[in-house]
């Protein structure tokens, strides 16, 4: 949609909303529809080919407002988490469909994510303990509790592991290893963990580490939490948008091994902020973990289990009309679209990618998979600490650092959806002279 | 604002956002101002008339996009929140100014904010223990913990004890204290948990409980938290609104004692959803927390001590720009149009409390303090649920009962933003037309 496109269609939704409120005395002040009725209003999956945005709004009277308010938000979740789903094709068993045990939604953040699904892991293996121990109090079990992440998984895994106050380990990785989790050094801290008398509960596996993209090797790591019954959740928070395309999709194999899946549409598939994905594959274990049921809750169809009552699914007990912003892009794009989208800025890194490389004065520093560049001028930290600070300072571009093997790394990450060439190669006209002057300044 | 000025405002802001997307390369990527820069562009208050929308639409470019995106977002919301705190007139503590220790930021939901309280309560309360025996292990002193609330606290709040793995007593309420915790109850369970060898640390007040508006008595439970070092957390969810008229704040007398204190804008002070504000005493109790700090996270303010750094004062890394609801609001309310809008509210429960009143069929189950009325008709619990299945039905209006001393009691509350005298005649008259085909089929 262009700009000139964006005025119109915005303004006719102006007009929309104030019909709305308008006439809203004519509406039924509460839906009358059974547990399921959107799903069969609507296609199974995501339209391949765009489609117009007259298509999408004239559903709006016929799919929403039937249910409006509580059911049409439960239930667009619910089945654009399986849209998703199955454009990544997911297993089975993370669909939740009209049968399925599983399924989709949508929490705020990864950070809230990855909490949530370590609040179910702890919650099932407290439950899985007391079913072969009764007796044992609770507040033992969870003082031998242990997760395990990646030393470069994003802190908020830490930050989940304090808020649920159960000991978190980070897993060291390599170089040498592309910074990838190892089944072995799992396998090592688990047995080690095990005969110090604790219990290991939870793993958050990395797919597109923050400091530079790296994924951690869940084929060899699924098995391993499968047999000690070690609850596997996968953030994919950057990387996950791209397993839309095919030839990206296996970087996600070894989900069939996984508990819990998230990441970002809000990152880099054209939802708004916040649009964080999080498929389970029993939506039993979360619900476990924050129900609760006072009078002021309950209503005729709750124990149906026709549907995924997402009020359970995290803290909170209200919840936005999120799954509508997904239901607009995916329709307005189709799937195609969106796969162009990534692959787009996939090329614009490797366009990026390449510059540098054709420069002997730089060098990369880790895989160029995605979107994401890591690179940095050959020479010390301190170099690279200045031209960063140049670079920032100009305020035309503005790139994050990171540490990699104590080495201060630049990352150049392609995100923006106005993204072309032309912006490629300015930044890196902007980078090259900008490393020129800093050089130039070194003692010799 | 009408309809009218609706459809007009609402087109002006699509062509506003549409002209920053399309010159959006002329703006620098990274803003270049000082912490605190936002603080003297605006006034120090609420404005006490409406403004009109041109004034507040202006300030965008002279206020918010000079810092846009991150300092705008964290200095509009402490400063609005600073605001509005004055607007509540909150004890000085609470109010972050250039040099306060207190302050507030935006939480999701209720909920989001009592666990957050909670959380920052528990990591105090091991910090204390800890300073004092250094070797004690952690899991020991939280095995230990003990929080309190109300038995007609919210559900969130039990839930909040479970996520952060804490016990969670519930304060037996009577009746004929109007469902408020008393002082002399909560001294007495403090007392038998320490010498049973527990360790109260978290105390969370109710003013306007969810089942019947019932305000705990803060000014008799504060001192008690204060002398036993238990920190104690005001929810106002609801009730919180009402507090900017001057003959509702005596209902927060008590929040000098509080370390922390929300409400839900949302609900009741005409803020979209999502927007529930929350201030603390000490917002280093926040911060210690949840704080993290890897490299791609630093920056050259962050130890300034200058501003509240929003980001870590909850779960989630990424925040969302929504004290701009807030300025919009504020402005062009004015505190007296806010006021106008709670006291119109009251006046219309009042009014339906007195169509109960002069009934003789019904009853008033709890003191209307706000905009809730508790009633029912005099008899069983069984003729009171078949009245609220045939009101609900009809889904003219829509009631959520309760639980009061074994009573099923309806709960009428006032809440949209277009409710008139109309409104709750003609909600009376289906009331009592249904009461009465109830009644009839009652044997006799």
């Amino acid at each position: 949609m262009d700009a000139a496109e964006f005025r119109r269609r915005g303004k006719e939704m102006v007009d929309l909303i104030a019909d709305y409120l308008e006439n809203i005395e004519q509406r039924p002040v509460y839906p009358d529809v059974e547990p399921g009725y959107l799903r069969s209003l609507i296609p199974e999956e995501a339209p391949e080919e765009p489609e117009t945005y007259e298509d999408v709004v004239k559903d709006i009277e016929r799919v929403i407002m039937p249910g409006a308010a509580s059911p049409a938000c439960t239930e667009l979740e619910t089945v654009m988490m399986d849209w998703l789903g199955k454009m990544l094709k997911l297993p089975e068993d993370f669909i939740a469909g009209t049968h399925g045990q599983g399924g989709g939604v949508i929490q705020g953040t990864a950070s809230e994510a990855t909490l949530v699904a370590l609040l179910a892991a702890r919650s099932r293996a407290v439950r899985m303990i007391l079913a072969s121990d009764p007796q044992r109090p609770e507040t033992d079990i969870t003082s031998k509790l242990v997760a395990y992440s990646s030393d470069q998984a994003h802190c908020s895994v830490e930050r989940a592991g304090m808020i649920a106050g159960v000991r978190m380990k980070k897993i060291p990785t390599e170089q040498s290893d592309k910074y990838a989790v190892q089944g072995e050094t799992l396998r090592r801290m688990i047995q080690e963990d095990k005969a110090a008398g604790l219990i290991p509960f939870y793993f958050c596996a990395t797919l597109g580490t923050t400091p530079s993209c790296a994924f951690d090797h869940i084929t060899e790591l699924g098995p391993i939490c499968n047999a000690e019954k070690i609850w596997m959740h996968i953030d994919a928070a950057y990387a996950g948008s791209s397993f839309i395309c095919p030839e990206f999709r296996p970087l996600l194999n070894g989900i069939e091994f996984a508990d819990s899946f998230n990441f970002n549409p809000h990152k880099w598939l054209l939802v708004n902020f916040d649009c964080s994905t999080m498929w389970v594959r029993k939506r039993s274990d979360l619900i476990g973990a924050f129900k609760m049921d006072p009078l002021y809750l309950k209503h005729d169809h709750q124990e149906s289990g026709r549907y995924f009552d997402i009020t359970f699914s995290c803290y909170s007990q209200s919840i936005r009309f999120r799954s509508l912003k997904m239901w607009f892009v995916f329709r307005m794009y189709g799937l195609k679209g969106l796969q162009d989208y990534i692959r787009k800025h996939v090329e614009l890194a490797k366009e990026f990618e390449s510059l540098v490389r054709a420069d002997q004065r730089f060098e990369i520093s880790a895989d160029v998979v995605l979107g994401l560049v890591c690179f940095r001028l050959k020479g010390s930290n301190e170099v690279n600490e200045t031209l960063l600070k140049r670079i920032n300072n100009g305020r035309k571009i503005h790139l994050v650092p990171c540490q990699l093997s104590g080495q201060f790394v630049l990352r150049f990450a392609v995100c923006a959806r106005t993204t072309e060439s032309r912006h490629i190669r300015e930044a890196w006209r902007l980078i090259t002279q900008l490393a020129e002057e800093v050089m130039q300044e070194l003692p010799n």
